[in-house]
């Protein structure tokens, strides 16, 4: 592989980032491109539009990467300011770009708005500028190489820079790239963060090439395994390879699936694969299983639904549990959560019906169930099962519901491994 | 109030943040907090695990700024550095917090899970660090005071930075800049945010202290209002004056409440207030409807449950649903939406019930109901009616189905209003 991987840094502008007005997904996108494409990126760094202090940080940027990406700084008013700043770093006199004010023109005349005088000032670039032209909006992208640096200047605006981006930009960086990186996610769910660091020390320590980085959220936990090569073929080879012997050693048990994004896609692509159909009635989760699920578009085809029962008494009537069983054993208990799986189950004509019941907090705590107890039902024509989760109290509603319903999935995917 | 405005710069620890694995939604929060407090932000950083890089930052912002707020590398695993990096910087030797160290174990033991080795690593701190307990995870925050300049470290998740910040380290920074900020939030619906800042254009231009900003979610808009006064009460004081101003103008019967979160926080407080009962019949928004109602605590009192219906057969089987009207009217249609909400308002037996049909994509669209119809059905003992929507094909599916359950949403609070 060749060792000359290129340096980026990410430079963003706009006074909107510094008060907080927009969270600045334009870094995180252009990282995740760059990363793909090998270049690694080092530092992110968002500024106001006050040139000098731009100007400071474009020039601590040039000093540590060889590519700097910026974005925003680049519209018709006077406060945009990124083209000035680097054409005068680099001693470049501004020009009238005539072919982007042509675009310019096409622009306003296609969307039906007025062009003002100051739209004239997003056609004038610095001498010897590499201009993307923009179909998304009206200031054109652009890159200037100065010996063995580059700049490039992308419009602020999310739904420009993105299409842009790919669409010119990454075409321009392919050439300069010798060197490919590829990714893959290994989730897990039932063991937590620092029991799978442990358990994974020697691997997370040493390695380098690929890395392997551990990622917590809500219960869940990943390893992404990243690999650097010449093309993305090895790279991908190197990626398989580290993936195998994961899954291969003690915690592989733990593993729910590779690059499948959440436990609730892994569970569609499995109803999917064995035919099998599901539904769910919820009390404590309140629609979160169900939502979840339906998050996922074509979802439709293996969830029919399932009923909300948030009182004991729309438990009786949506889903036919029994007020013996409601009086005998509360409705915080195994032996409800089992007759809600059955009941969704029958009355929506599924083959698993799930459920959950429980304490969600922050109130209604009992000693018996304090806030964090939660029962799992689950149905099939084979009968039903449960699972008893005693979350700590002090965790948030939200967790404790997502924790919850990511354990209803947990137990559809165990019961089709079991089939 | 003092006049010495300080200056913060925002340091964000992570290699997931450098390869765009996550969004950095923590630099926007610290900033607008900060901006609230009456300091000012001047750059937002982001860099890798990696201590010489981190260092190099560090020094580099505390060279030009006072504060700087950092955020990530708090965890129990080796890559978690940035203490380490700071004491280093500063010159101060690692000690184990016992506090720390008891408030950690307290928190496993209440969680029922296993204290590892590695989870000591986060009671250990920098000599003379000023420490803020961490009720939502393991990591502590910290400040170091160094002659004139202040570091803070605050650990990654947004679910921990968050109320963290603004339990323990607002007091903190008060304290520091001898200034009370208070802040409320008027909520809009049915509105669009430019419509709303061209309304409210001179308040929003004019507005200094208190300032007053929109934020736009989801279709649904808020103002913010932030008044910085000597003490809280005059804040408070200066802030109301201002949010009446807002309710007594020309958009004022577009607020749907002050400070309330969110619209399904409203709802569910009218439904208090009104002693009404609600239930939800959903197809395309799959128990979104409910999962939004049921985050709230205590809705169980005004909310009853549902059902998700995804197939027509189940919107047959549990919501009662003609066959003869699904045939006729298809299941996109105002009177299948009418007859679910009829449908589960009897069945669980509640004073109003709500339901949501449509397309929510990216699929599945055709020329009468493209991607984003959706039809809304409300069932009163009065009788029922319905809302339609029409949303761009190209707004995600997340975008239809959030938009579609605010309307739902809506559509109650605005019968409740008419009672």
């Amino acid at each position: 592989m060749a060792e000359t991987t290129q340096r980026a840094e990410i430079l963003c502008v706009g006074t909107e980032l510094l008060l907080g007005d927009i969270v600045n997904t334009n870094a995180a996108f252009l990282s995740r491109r760059l990363a793909e494409l090998g270049i690694g990126v080092y530092r992110q760094v968002a500024v106001g539009d006050n040139p000098q202090r731009l100007c400071d940080a474009l020039a601590a940027c040039l000093e540590r990467a060889d590519i700097v990406v910026m974005s925003g700084g680049l519209g018709p008013t006077k406060d945009d300011l990124t083209k000035e700043t680097v054409a005068k770093f680099f001693g470049r006199p501004m020009r009238l770009h005539q072919e982007s004010l042509e675009t310019i023109r096409d622009y306003f005349k296609k969307t039906g708005r007025v062009m003002t005088q100051n739209n004239e000032k997003q056609a004038v670039m610095p001498e010897g500028a590499i201009v993307f032209p923009n179909r998304y909006g009206t200031a054109p992208a652009l890159a200037i190489e100065n010996e063995s640096k580059t700049v490039i200047m992308l419009p602020g605006p999310p739904v420009e820079l993105m299409p842009l981006f790919d669409e010119e930009v990454v075409p321009y960086l392919e050439k300069k790239c010798d060197a490919a990186i590829v990714s893959r996610n290994v989730h897990f769910f039932g063991i937590g963060e620092s029991a799978l660091a442990e358990k994974m020390d020697k691997l997370l320590t040493e390695s380098e090439n690929p890395s392997v980085a551990p990622y917590c959220q809500s219960g869940e936990v990943r390893l992404r395994v990243t690999a650097r090569s010449d093309d993305k073929e090895s790279a991908a080879a190197m990626c398989d390879e580290c993936v195998k012997r994961i899954i291969e050693s003690e915690v592989g048990c733990f593993v729910y699936g590779i690059d499948t994004d959440t436990i609730e896609n892994a569970l569609v692509m499995k109803l999917h694969e064995s035919g099998l159909t599901l539904s769910a009635a919820e009390s404590c989760t309140g629609g979160l299983i169900a939502k979840r699920i339906t998050d996922i578009p074509g979802c439709s085809d293996v969830f029919f639904g399932g009923c909300v029962t948030y009182t004991n008494e729309v438990k009786q009537r949506l889903l036919g549990v029994k007020g013996e069983t409601l009086d005998r054993y509360t409705a915080i208990s195994a032996e409800v959560a089992m007759e809600m799986a059955r009941g969704v189950r029958e009355r929506t004509g599924s083959d698993i019906g799930i459920s959950a019941t429980g304490i969600a907090g922050p109130g209604g705590g009992t000693e018996e169930a304090p806030v964090g107890t939660v029962y799992l039902g689950i149905s099939t024509e084979e009968g039903e099962s449960f699972r008893r989760l005693s979350l700590s109290s002090n965790r948030s509603r939200e967790f404790i519901r997502t924790v919850s319903a990511t354990n209803a999935y947990d137990m559809v995917l165990k019961y089709i491994a079991s089939k």
